[in-house]
Order: C-alpha cells, then sequence, then structure tokens
C-alpha cells in the first residue's frame, strides 16, 4: 500500500518533458540498435551504439559549451538505453511492425532534442545563431556517431531531410523570440516546426539537391 | 658515477604503478601501430593511430568530466608511444612471435586503466554507476577510436569479451566499495576481475550474445 | 556615401592576419565539400563536412585544451564555409582548373592553423611539446574527422607530408623561441617552415616511409 503510494507519489512527479524526453531517448536507441543488429554487433556493442546514437548529440554540444555533461546527472538515459536493448532482444519480430509508431517517436525525440540544445546554449550567453547550430547538433549528431561506429557513411548526409528539420526548427525559434513571443510558445513553436518539417518531408519525399561530382559529365 | 647515482635515484622514484602504466600504454600503442601497418600507414599515420589507442580512451574520459587531459601533463605517454613505433619498425618479425606476451601486457593495461577511469571519476564526486561507465570507456573506447581511424567496423562491438571485461571489474568495485573493504583491496579486486574476466573469456572463447538481424529468418 | 565609408572603416579595421584566416578556413572547408560531393552527399552534408574540415581541428584543441571553442565566438567561421559551398555550387567545373590555386591557399591556411594552435597551448601555460601537438592537431586533425564522416582511411595516414609540415614548423617555432628571437620573428619562421615543408614534399613527393605489414614476405 506504501509502496503503491510511493510509486504514484513518484509518477505523479514525472512532468509531460520527461515522458516526451524518456521516449525520444528509447527511439534514438532503439535506432541504434537496429542497426548494429544488422551489423552482427554483440549486445554490448548494440548497447553502445544504442548510447550513443540517444546521448551522443547532446554529449558533444555540453563537451562543446563546456557545461557539465548532462547524463552523468541523470540515471535514466542509460538505463532508457538498457530497456531499449531489451525491447529488441525480446520483440524483435515485432519491430519491423511498428516502424511507423518508431518513426513518430524519433520526430518527438528530434523535435525535443533541438529544443533542449537551443535552450541550454541560449541559457550560456550566447547568441541565437550559435543556438540553432548546437540544436542541430543535439538532435542529429548522434545518428552521425551512430553510422561512424558502424562503419557506414552518415545517412543524414545523403538522404531525407532530418537534420535540416531542426535547422528550420531554430529558425522559428529565432524568428518567435525576436517577435517578443512567450517562452512557452516559442518553445512550442520550434518544436512543432521541427515535427512537421520532417513528417513533410517523409511523407512527400522532399529532399535537399545533391552536390554533383566534379566527374559527372553532365551538369 | 653522480649520472649513475642519479639514473639510480631516478629509477628509485618510479612506482610499481608507474611500470604498469608503461606497460599497458606500451601494449596499446602496439596493438595500434601493427593494424595501422596491416592498411600500409605512413609512420606519421602508425604514430597517431598508436597514440590514439594508448591515449584516447583517457583522453576522451578527462574531456567528459572536464579534468586537466593527463597526456599533456607527462610526457611519458607519448615517448611510450614513439618507443612502440621504434619497437615494431625495428622488431616486425619478432612481433608475430610476442603474440602471447603483448596479450598479457594488454590485459594488464586493460585492468590498470579501468581502475584509474573509475578512481579518477569518483574523485570528481559522481557516482559509482558514472565511474564504471568511465572505467570501462578509459579502457576500451581507445580500441574503438583505432578502429574509427583505419576504417573498420570496432572489434570490441562483435568478437569477444574485451569492454565488458571493465564492466565486470568496475562492479567488483562498487561492491568491494559497499563491503567496507579497504582502498587498496578494493583497486587490487578490481584489477584482478578485469584481468582475469579478459583471460578466462579469450581462453574459453566467452563471447556475449549476438542480436540477431530482422531480416533473419529463423529467430 | 556613409555605408561605402563604413564599409571602408570596417575593411580598414581587418587586419592581415584576419585575411590569412579566413583564405585558409575557405581553402579547408573547399576541400571537405569537394570530397563530400563525390559521394553524392547533398548540401547539408556538404556544409557539416566542409565545417567539420575547417574548424574540427581547432575545435578539438579547444576542447582538451578546455578553452572556449573559437567559432562559437567568431560568426566569420561558419559564413566562410557557407560561401565555400556556393562557391562550390556554382562553380563546380571551374574547380578543377583552380586546383594550383587551392593547394596553395590549402597550405596556407595549414601554416597559420599550426601557428594559432602552437600560440594558443603556449597561453594556457603549458609546454612546448605539448604546443607543437596542438598545433598538428589544429592544421590536421580537420582532414582526418573529413575522412571519418566520408569513411575513408584519413589521406593524411598513408600519402604526403601534410600533418608532419605542422610537426617540422613547431619545431622551427621550439628552437626559435629557444634561441630568443622576437615573437614576430618566430611566428613567421614557424609559418615559413611549414608553408616550405608542404610544398617541397608535393613537388618532389617526398614520403615518410611505409609501414611494412608483417604478413609481408620480404622485409
Amino acid at each position: 500500500m506504501d509502496i503503491l503510494q510511493s510509486l504514484g507519489n513518484w509518477l505523479g512527479n514525472i512532468t509531460f518533458l520527461q515522458v516526451i524526453d524518456f521516449i525520444g531517448t528509447f527511439a534514438f536507441a532503439i535506432s541504434g540498435i537496429r542497426l548494429a543488429s544488422a551489423k552482427q554487433f554483440d549486445w554490448f556493442g548494440a548497447y553502445v551504439v544504442g548510447a550513443a546514437t540517444a546521448i551522443g548529440g547532446g554529449t558533444l554540444r555540453d563537451v562543446i559549451l563546456d557545461v557539465p555533461v548532462f547524463w552523468m546527472h541523470d540515471g535514466i538515459y542509460l538505463t532508457c538505453t538498457g530497456l531499449a536493448l531489451l525491447w529488441v532482444i525480446l520483440f524483435r519480430k515485432l519491430l519491423v511492425h511498428m516502424h511507423n509508431t518508431f518513426f513518430i517517436f524519433d520526430a518527438i525525440g528530434l523535435a525535443l532534442f533541438t529544443i533542449v540544445g537551443i535552450q541550454k546554449t541560449l541559457d550560456c550567453g550566447l547568441p541565437i545563431w550559435v543556438a540553432v547550430v548546437m540544436g542541430t547538433m543535439t538532435g542529429a549528431a548522434g545518428g552521425v556517431i551512430r553510422d561512424v561506429l558502424i562503419n557506414e557513411v552518415p545517412l543524414i548526409f545523403r538522404k531525407e531531410i532530418y537534420a535540416m528539420a531542426c535547422v528550420v526548427g531554430g529558425i522559428v525559434f529565432g524568428i518567435s523570440e525576436w517577435l517578443g513571443a512567450p517562452a512557452k510558445v516559442t518553445l512550442l513553436l520550434c518544436g512543432t516546426a521541427v515535427f512537421l518539417t520532417r513528417l513533410l518531408a517523409v511523407k512527400y519525399h522532399i529532399c535537399l539537391p545533391t552536390l554533383k561530382s566534379e566527374d559527372d559529365e553532365n551538369l
């Protein structure tokens, strides 16, 4: 009874942002672990690639900003990666059918991570253009580290709008703040911009132009 | 005579830990240089890969912990890497026959680096689970950076128990400290656990399970 | 009229060093963007690889030295990378004919970046050998990060004298300072040494020896 009450109190203290943070971390970790499994990594390797995907971007951000690295001060991120590994081990066969769910979770994570990166950079007293760079790094660098670790050319450099969604969200953030919108509205607009850009880009196959190689015969 | 005496004094001041540190750094650097030589790297490339293997894990740890990076304050690490390069250039043909020696040296280095990483993290006032992560990073991240630099899929993600030996050592450290064992005993138990786990895993071909790819037809 | 005068004043305040800095950053970014285009990266991917080439070495240096990361406090570096991307998009067909110009620009950048890295490290109160390592890192690590991102074995580990030019420049710096030369002379000698070493190495195809693989039958 007491335990149930404690659990209730504890759950009551979990904020909406923490739930989103957990969902995003989980989705990012799953994406790393699935790619690791395609390369026949063992459990440890899969865990490391999952963790690098989920917390790599934020770690790079914190190191460059010279602030305490976030995951060392809250065990939830590495725990969440462990749960993601367990999920992949247990429900491997179901993952294919959950493709759309994980795509939505990933886009939610991308939006939140971008907001967190922007806000943390502004809190350091840095200008908005640095914040946009850092927001994009928080959202997208984990996927780059993941692809480096599994020895593939980073996916987000060649295909789909992914990091550009963070850039769009960052620009929306900057404009909203410049127009004097309340902080909560700015955060909401930024997150929505990231999320919608990502969704629309995938739905309508919107891509950035590719750089043509100098060897190509036709311009 | 004076010179000999100075040398004697100097040698007398070298602690047991420093000897182990040197052996470990040397073995790690050798492993990087040998893999670089298989890729036809030049001397500079081999030196960099050797250094990255030997000091990469500790550098990553110090940057994330936000403490002074260790090798900048003691020339021994880069000197040791230079000696390892010289060794490979001069005694290339002997290296194959020294396989077992270097395996033991590498396992000794792994044990020491794990202990150093754990201790340094605890000295920063961080909890034990962060220390276990950092101990593992100190021991194993250098090999990952090495494999990224030579453009191979990191070996420790697919084969053998390597980083898991650090994790086992870290857990032994945590339990020993929790039981109130004296600091020296805890360090010794942790190092022994890393060393033995690594040795037994290689001797009995103990591996972690591999994640099955979703494309596999049979579970 | 006022605008022209402002522009004139502004241009008048640009120092010679800033011009060189811009040229070097531009040349480094171009090298990254061209290699990205050969891999069919999109504009975003090309921009990131260009930026990583241009500012990656300095970022790594600042993170390891634990000083504020330089490009966050001056927008010129990321702007310059954007101009480099625009240049490659617009004048792609001309790039092949500008090979020699960009080679010279790249060597100028290498020289300046080495000097900046050495000076910044000495300003931190660190010894000259750390400064030589950091100067080399500032000049050459960006190219390594570039090659990791495009999933190739780093070029400077296998071919040509590139990073070794930074090392030569660093040694010249150390000797010049040890001999008590004025600071400006030391900087000039160091930069000239890097530039000439790079030029002569390419002109006369001077290479470092390659490490022979242990599998080779003949020594």
